[in-house]
């Protein structure tokens, strides 16, 4: 037994795994926004030196990858698995980038909710005997745009509910013995579909799902939203981000505005970077997380977060269909104590 | 600690996880097949009652983890975990069918391999503390064929080393407490790539991720091929099948001919049903583990098997763009004794 089990889906480590590096790699855009600094990698390139959008995100992903192994002074031969995904049909970049890492692969799909649940199943190898476990994943402007919406040179309108994909990549090594922060508790989240069926407001679409998973770690860790330093989503954007707050009020009776951010919301700069309601994609909650969240639990300036990645499990081809858009929301407790 | 890992990739389970309850749900074609009799459900109608191939694919999908969820008189409270994915696009095939079954759930992609890749997911959760953890997958020869291939109203002519792409979904339950089979340890897939470029030849390039898993099973769990009454690969289909063997036995000195088969040789009739080298698609390893191999187990004609399920990550994207097709394969032990 490695863990404790409450409510169905909140583990509690018995031996909290500890983070051991971080790295996060972003695009020019990203690298302009309030975070610029922050990122281990800004790359003004948006091809990285390929051919192809895809073959520049899995590049991206496999940077990001490689700088949290060289900060740590690993070499690859020390991670015992990598647990990954990514929001490219068939998970291309992440796939196509592990075909040069050799390490033993854990192939993931939850969308932007990617970040959390690789963490929670690497969490789960750390904390059951693995020595290191590496969690990551990417996204990328470009990819996305055309793979879920329009070619780039269609040059087309978006609506105000929309969100701009990051071009970003996060990685965070976990191991079994280490300073921390650490990896207390962790919900999986269940897929839910509120109706929505608007593939340009997806933060509407993903909001339920955040609350849902949000309600149940409370519980199950038996917190209040006060007790966090920070609580903050994945990628649900202004309007996302708003929908939530009022849904977890009025269905719950639970008020995180104190301690709530969100990563879609904090990427770009609204006023200078137009990117209507915010950034969105794997690569959003995960550079936030490795550039942002975790240097500053490392500093102390953080104690006790509650990530929690937030994706949208819909296909274009579900879309066309006219179905609803279900989602998802993992969430990880990260603590400096354990 | 509830695993023990050998050689970076191996688990070697303290308390292995046993499988509770199984269910294959399959197509026409299949139910015509060698083992038609051996599935729960053979359904006649391709669309399985739905407007389109991607909901029928969902609704069979569904129709197995429920059926595995009856078959052990359990409740969908009682599932803690659903670990799953399939080929689709975003994963839409299990993602929307989880959006009904109200289960923490973990989505997954590891092509052909999720069968074993869930399988792997859930010993983990089980063995770590989880009371049942549910591994599921589908595949759809018709949301395939259109989404890999062409459209079906093409006609199109398929070569010799092409696969057909099975109609089926499996699902296993596993619990802590339980009389077997058990599975006592897995070992993870590494991408393995050896440049092969040809879509339409996946049982090629799947073969050596294949061989590189066994290997590595065998070396960590110090066992040679005939102390296991079977070792089966997932889809790897007359062509691949004998690649692998080939390669075993001139790379590793290894042969395993004495025990080995292939899902994808298996569950068609190659004399009567022309399916070229064999069946394919994350369904035909899941349907033949939970209609023919698991049974075997409960039986007793079976006891030790080496479950070895096959994935391409290869997307139409990458091939297109000229990218060979890496590969992957995840190891599953079951025992009928611990």
């Amino acid at each position: 037994m490695s863990f404790t089990v409450s409510e169905r889906s909140t583990l509690f480590f018995h031996k909290p795994p500890s983070v051991a590096t971080f790295a996060s790699v972003v695009g020019k855009k990203e690298g302009e926004g309030p975070y610029g600094k922050s990122f281990d990698r800004v790359e003004s390139d948006a091809y990285f030196g390929q051919k192809t959008w895809e073959s520049a995100e899995s590049t991206m992903f496999k940077e990001a990858v490689t700088t949290a192994i060289e900060k740590g002074s690993f070499r690859t031969s020390d991670i015992s698995f990598l647990a990954s995904g990514d929001l490219l049909n068939q998970c291309t970049a992440t796939g196509y980038a592990a075909r040069r890492l050799n390490i033993p692969f854990l192939g993931l799909y939850g969308a932007c909710s990617t970040m959390a649940e690789s963490l929670f199943i690497a969490a789960l190898l750390v904390s059951g005997g693995a020595k290191r476990a590496l969690a990551a994943t990417s996204s990328h402007f470009c990819s996305s745009e055309r793979q879920f919406r329009f070619p780039l040179e269609y040059g087309s309108q978006r609506p105000p509910t929309s969100q701009w994909t990051v071009t970003g990549a996060g990685a965070v090594i976990l191991e079994s013995e280490g300073k921390g922060p650490y990896i207390t508790c962790a919900t999986a989240g269940k897929v839910i579909d509120a109706g929505v069926c608007d593939a340009n407001n997806m933060g509407c679409a993903m909001a339920p799902a955040f609350c849902d998973t949000v309600v149940r770690h409370l519980s199950a860790s038996k917190s209040k939203p006060t007790d966090y330093d920070l609580i903050i989503s994945g990628d649900l954007g202004y309007t996302g981000k708003r929908v939530a707050s009022d849904l977890l009020k009025q269905e719950y009776h639970i008020n995180i505005d104190a301690v709530y951010s969100d990563c879609g919301c904090m990427i770009f700069d609204p006023k200078k970077q137009d990117v209507h309601s915010g950034g969105s994609g794997c690569g959003c909650s995960a550079s936030m997380l490795a550039g942002y969240i975790l240097p500053q639990m490392k500093k102390g300036h953080l104690n006790r977060v509650l990530f929690v990645a937030t994706g949208a499990l819909m296909s274009p081809t579900m879309s066309c269909q006219g179905e609803s858009i279900p989602s998802i929301a993992h969430a990880i407790e990260f603590n400096n104590c354990v």
